[in-house]
């Protein structure tokens, strides 16, 4: 029952249903002395809403957030900082048809099992994507946190949708492009053969999965705990709870399975007067710590479960097997919106560590 | 600093070093009145010992459990379980030349960072695999429980080794060999080609990495928190940390990004009064919850680290680049020795799901 | 970092200052299904509120609470609830001058050392007794659920004030009367001699401390984690937390150090099945655990800091001792307000282990 | 059922029973590089082991601690320390008799309740004095911490036994004598009539409480967390978790709530540059913050609940009212053997909070 809140030093606690009053976070432990306004959150919660093009659902969201607490005269006071948006454009009435007909690929029928039919389940309540919002707000607090006292950048992009990938690219070409198309690709001409495809299968009523890759640069070597406190640990935790996410990988990942020892190991080399590597196979992750080198990870999104298709499943009050059509509207892939959710949750987990770690301390710096 | 610690009602405390005085776990929050002895433990403790067979290293382990609280009479007390595993057959003269030049691919480099050198690096030391000893001391008391309070089996083997899968076998086949063969798999030709290529690369000084799949039969419909202390974020979490894993997915998983919705989502249907499907791609989580259907992830584990060939590496003491060639004895594959320990980190995050979520009571029964 | 969360099963999220936009609370872990409206914990708000005779504070604060998440159709859903007040009528000009010269008593030197000198000191920002608000408005909530669940009552009383005690009443005498006069007086004929003491203390400008008596009635034997998360250990953190406590002591408590065995044992005996004494000097609680006696602890609340006469101090930005007069409207005694809120305080102690002793279930009952 | 483990960044878990094989304990997140020998754990373990005086019960224990992990060539490594003592002279024989008929005053009853019978109830198990070996184990490491880091010294003393106060006594006579004399009084005069009380009781077949005084030096200001995380609130939550504890109070605690605000305030002044107090009412805590004057709390030991003489209970097996005789050997006082006790949980609280205000490192030093 405790998990709306994660973090053991920089603690995000999530709150709010896609079609209540709100959604919003209570970000505990960041330090004093950040700078910090409505504005840097804004920013990248405008990044994450819908309607932002024809690729994904045209439901409308102001979301203007606005910060609660936990700051003063624009800087944080270490307090803790709740920040909230205010819903609107809700069609809850879509929704009331579906109590008793849980849509497939989605939470309807465990969460009204959980919850023993108390839970909101208007839009998916607590299980829609839309809670992914409260992870922007405490990931935008937690990335300027750790570019303000470690450099640190995050950088995530589609890196393939709907199995087509997003080859030949630069750091440098992600870092530039990906909020510059539509499905958040690094590559522009990927990114166009990709939008065909989301137009062509929003057009059929189906709808396309893909994974986003995530760099961090900067990330000092040391951070992580051992064992069940490892970076990766908490990474590939944070990942999972993203909806929709069904895998996660760390640098070579998957693909290490077929290669050999002597393939995979990254060979150490001192460069600069770090202890760095050719390779980046280990992911930026060894032992569970960070070595030093970028942090690179992938996270993989099934397609979209809302589609326009029929489909069968089991009304319970009718007691029998129904074809179901899902009203509402859809976003025929959610990778795109995904890609600054994914940098959210990667700096959410950054940051906690760094502090766990006493890269980062209580207090940035002191006035009088 | 507290990674070594995880679970929120079923809890477990993992201690000691691969060349130290001993391994062991402290398990809190068990249960008062499941019947338990050493033997509980030993029998999982011997699957994954070393030394049993040529294809994995050929370290001698006795690994003799001592259960040293938390039992009386044969039953768990509700009081903190701790286990050990006196440490023996450690040549750490091996090692003590490894301090200056890390190995690659192993945590030596970001050990000594994170501890300021004062970690224990005989052998890995809290990096060692030997630690997943400590996974199964609390994941056999875990599957105890499970099995008995729930009936729940938990199923792991070798679904791919070196690039070779295990195909064509039943959940049957698996439970009935995959501790018949020295490579774990489901399916005994697999397994004998499999066995193959972990000699050659033996041979060949080299190692392979593969895929552990996992399942988990008769798991409640709604075990898992909402959002960040979901069913398949804890799962991941811990598969993320036994060594050597680079990934994990469930059901469908990296796959299913290459799928549409229509082809991906897992239609319902009512069987014997509980709501199922005829496909498992959301692999048993719908929303991070348990969804009745059975419980399906697999784990990515990386070729070992330790090879025979001479790996460039830096000599922080000389200053230099050198060539390193890793004394000890090795591994060919981690695979085989990790499927018990998968079914382990499976048996405790379920369990504490289970406690969390009310379907196992803090007191099994009651005696007078 | 991380201390304005507490809680295990049922855990209280609280934000907000003294002088910034709201006070908030996030319960996160309420079962679903408990019949929840902002009524429910208005009425506890406005018993702590201020500006509600001449006993306490002339500020007004109109504290109406608005419930943001976690409920639907009146009742609750198993999502977080986060409920908050906006906050008026702060003076916040009144403290701008205490930037460089800390209230004796106060919080201002101590906050300003830890948080570099970033925290929103105005009022004492999260120092402020104001933050009680948020412990009543998650012990509301516990509250009822205890209520409808177990049919806990929790009764808390000025027992002393100003080192006047009220002596001869009867618990239900307690029930009647302690709302019923500005100090919370069980007893009112004490309560008469209080008032008149509190005032003529108002008159001096100086202030009163005091103890606040609990009683919990038809808490089951068996709530109470064993050592560190013992029943009394739990109430006595949560105690000390509200500020201006000074000590927490259970049944004889510090009288029992000069008893002896002989005296202080309460002997058991069985009355309508069920384990219990003529006396209580245990308070209720054995070894950390209920016993099934009523639980009885009492508070000792300092004399409010805040005080008219004229202190001396240190100005840091003088670098000089000086004299200070704290402008502002102060409480006399801050006893009288503290009542509902070590109730407040029990209620969510008592929630939480009786949801981690299995005696409150997730889901309280399901609807279709 | 998680109650055996306490603290954020300096983890003490606790194992072992009464009449187990051990008692143990496991410290998770002490910093690397702390010069640790079991001789520093075997000083405070002495001080607390019975059988050292006729004031004190009779039951040898020889209570050699031996540590398991975590340490290497003399130094910590940052990983898990466990230390443990392995039980001997028990005679189990003697509470058989008592599975039926719990004793007065003690958990007999209430630990059988909660776990359905099935606790090791010989000796009282885990609810026996007998586990505070375990808090010892764990604040011998967290004040070896304090002392080489920030030169912290804590001194705990009898300074009330069965009525009786040590009056007109200086700190340094507390750090002289409190070890010096069987009853740990600060005041050898004060130590004599103690003695012969206890004595005199003891003939009785009856016991005596008291009250154990804790001062802990050179705390540096702004160690607590806020709210429910402040040092107070650790601190009453850890001296309630000690068995026989029946209250806590800092400072002037419950005398305060019979002052003026005018004369319970501490005034500021500045003394080598520190924001000092010239009184310390407040007992070294302002908002739950150390302030940087002297900690200062007390702990209220209720009678010990084993004694000679005759008392009622009631006998579940018979279901009848009978008269019990404890059997054993009793302390006729906890509080001389509570002293060291005190210091230690003083210690890994004040630990725990250094470490998480950034006041000590996770690593103390560098080596290579």
């Amino acid at each position: 029952m405790t998990g709306n809140i994660v973090g053991e030093r920089f603690v995000l606690v999530s709150f709010g249903e896609s079609h209540g009053k709100c959604v919003g976070a209570v970000v505990e432990g960041c330090p004093a002395g950040l700078k910090l306004s409505e504005e840097d959150i804004q920013k990248d919660l405008d990044l994450r809403k819908p309607g932002q093009s024809i690729v994904t659902t045209q439901r409308k969201e102001g979301d203007v957030v606005e910060i609660m607490s936990g700051t003063f005269r624009g800087y944080t006071t270490g307090a803790p900082i709740m920040a909230m948006v205010r819903n609107e454009d809700q069609k809850s009435r879509d929704y009331e048809s579906l109590v008793s007909t849980p849509r497939p690929g989605h939470a309807d029928a465990t969460s009204k099992q959980k919850y023993g039919g108390f839970n909101d389940y208007r839009g998916g309540g607590r299980f829609s994507g839309r809670i992914t919002a409260t992870f922007v707000m405490g990931g935008a607090i937690a990335k300027k946190l750790l570019s303000e006292t470690l450099g640190i950048e995050i950088i995530a992009y589609t890196s393939e949708l709907g199995g087509l990938r997003a080859e030949k690219f630069t750091l440098d070409d992600a870092r530039r492009n990906r909020y510059s198309n539509e499905v958040r690709s690094p590559n522009p001409i990927a990114a166009e053969e990709m939008r065909k495809k989301v137009i062509e299968m929003r057009g059929k009523g189906d709808s396309l999965g893909g994974v986003v890759e995530c760099v961090a640069l900067n990330v000092p070597a040391g951070l992580g705990e051992p064992v069940f406190g490892s970076l990766d640990s908490d990474l590939a935790r944070m990942a999972l709870s993203i909806p929709a996410v069904k895998g996660v990988e760390f640098g070579s990942g998957f693909a290490s399975t077929r290669m050999t020892g002597t393939q995979n190991n990254d060979l150490f080399r001192m460069r600069d007067g770090r202890l760095l590597s050719d390779t980046n196979n280990a992911g930026g992750v060894l032992g569970g710590i960070s070595s030093g080198m970028p942090l690179l990870y992938r996270v993989a999104f099934k397609p979209a479960a809302s589609i326009a298709a029929r489909q069968r499943t089991y009304d319970t009050a009718k007691g029998e097997e129904v074809d179901l059509v899902v009203p509402g509207r859809h976003d025929p892939t959610v990778v795109p919106r995904a890609v600054p959710v994914v940098e959210s949750v990667t700096a959410l987990v950054l940051a906690d560590h760094a502090i766990r770690g006493g890269f980062i301390t209580p207090v940035l710096k002191r006035v009088d």
